[in-house]
């Protein structure tokens, strides 16, 4: 088979879990939208919850409705996107909690579906969703009589910890909600290592928990090997790939691997990125293909069936970098192709 | 509910087809590896066999087992990475054609499938995949004996027609294959649009079909509506995003949209995207994030609600043009997390 192997370790996503948790007095949720980040939702949430999560966080309602049938009753799913037009039937028989952003989806709420539970999302400056202050200070009363799950909100630079954003945030945020009594969260990873001001009653890890930046002591959770399919001897000269962008500055070997832009890794990684072969990186020569990368390994003695793209050395923040992006970008890209391999289930 | 839709014009699809067939007087086949370029291979091919179309093109036996469960007996299902080590099995039970790359992949073709048929890739100087001069010129005599159904290559820079490189791989696929009896293939969408020198007994276009440069004339096959959350109203001054990174200059308005890079909207449009409200575009304000993107629709008398990312004017080549890449990665990076609407099936 010619299909590469995406492993995910799901003792090393509950250690990063009990880690993050372990910082914070407080509760410690999960955010496994966007499919777990990319790594599968259902067997991501199943794992966190056998190490102790019971809070889950998801983006969209339908995310939520799968999440549901992985998880089976009990664990509380609260959805960000809050409620939508159209998203009823999804709170209801999935048992979800929405995040209500504005007095449109709080009006929804309470007249589709009397008494289910919700929390609040409130807007401390970012200007993506939730209630601003104004908003809030009009519904707040009205709201706190209907005993929200949670009151929350996010931060926009959290991953800068000098940034001057946070403490404005964390003030507005306080300026909202100091003396109510339903639980508050304002932290996801970022916020987490920020410190236990951030902190309050829930944390909502996400990056963190898939092995990524901020959380620099994370333990990487993916690592991704891609079969070769062909080995070739060039000459020096002879070009390499799409539009002739590699030309072999000496006699080198050439082998092509069975993965590409189509599986999520993204073209703007090009020649910075590099496959290894045990601990000897071998480079990508040319453009990185829809389903197939070439790559330079003159360097080996012996060319070995695999080379590894994603694993200790190569981070997600790695390849983040050398795309020009970030370690979450390189996660959810990950594509449909894979064989996928869970390890600690 | 917060999905954002994607529609795919099947209809649009065929004619792309059918103008890309009527350039050549040989047999068009269809590429629908990488899930038909991320708009879903079994729907895809369904419509192309309508079509007219009898061969299709797969990257992994994998993809050809289910392309053969969506399509049915009958049409030719042809492997791009030949016969890999575990392929035995799915080549032979889902009637799969590998494109055999090397003399281990003939041998283990000819030892484990005896009579099986086959096609040979030859390599006329990308250096990716496929038998080079020498190894088919010690081979090419046992492997013709055994009558394979192609006998291929592919161009490495058909995408831009002056290039010297064209007339080069031809020179050399002619060099190799003139006066044999198989069929013989050379074009996808770029070598359809070089001439009739090209296009030998068939063609093979791909992202011509789906509306992809260089087929310039191709009608657009994707449009992608995204729900509006929630709009708010800016002083100036105010930020939006994660980092700071769009300050309002004026009073504006934002709305918030339910689709993200974990959509596979790439990060590295940035502020570059717009969306389209009727004829109207948002520019897109601060980092497009994993689930949500801000836009600025202070030009709208009227907040929509959904804003359109592709459509007639906003092609995959021109979201590439933003995101520094290829239409190709546009279509292959689309998400899992769309509601997917099929027209004209």
């Amino acid at each position: 088979m010619a299909q590469a192997i995406l492993t995910i370790d799901l003792e090393a996503l509950r250690g990063n879990w009990r880690a993050l948790a372990a910082l914070s007095e407080g509760e410690t949720a999960a955010v496994v939208k966007a499919d777990g980040y990319g790594l599968g939702a259902a067997q991501v949430a199943r794992a966190l919850a056998q190490a102790g999560a019971r809070r889950f966080f998801v983006a969209l309602a339908e995310e939520g409705a799968a999440l549901r049938a992985a998880l089976g009753q009990g664990p509380e799913i609260l959805v960000f996107s809050g409620h939508m037009l159209g998203d009823t039937a999804l709170i209801r028989d999935f048992d979800l909690v929405p995040l209500i952003n504005n007095i449109d989806q709080m009006l929804r709420h309470v007249e589709a579906l009397p008494g289910a539970p919700f929390g609040i999302q409130l807007d401390s400056g970012m200007n993506r969703l939730g209630m601003e202050p104004a908003e809030w200070a009009a519904l707040r009363d009205i709201a706190l009589a209907q005993n929200p799950v949670l009151v929350m909100s996010h931060l926009a630079c959290a991953d800068e910890p000098d940034h001057a954003m946070n403490a404005r945030q964390l003030q507005s945020f306080r300026d909202m909600t100091d003396g109510i009594e339903a639980p508050r969260s304002l932290a996801a990873t970022g916020g987490c290592l920020l410190g236990a001001d951030y902190h309050f009653d829930l944390t909502r890890p996400g990056i963190g928990l898939y092995g990524g930046l901020p959380f620099a002591d994370a333990a990487p959770v993916v690592s991704l090997d891609i079969p070769v399919i062909q080995t070739r001897e060039l000459q020096r000269g002879e070009t390499v790939g799409y539009g002739n962008t590699f030309t072999a500055s000496r006699p080198s070997r050439i082998a092509t691997i069975a993965a590409g832009y189509a599986d999520g890794l993204l073209r703007a990684m090009g020649p910075k990125a590099s496959l290894m072969a045990g601990d000897t990186p071998c480079p990508v020569a040319g453009r990185i293909s829809m389903d197939l990368i070439g790559v330079d390994v003159t360097a080996l003695r012996q060319v070995p069936e695999s080379l590894s793209l994603l694993n200790r050395h190569q981070t997600v923040d790695v390849l983040a970098d050398w795309a020009g992006t970030i370690g979450y970008e390189i996660l959810t890209s990950l594509g449909a192709r894979y064989t996928r391999v869970y390890h600690g289930a």
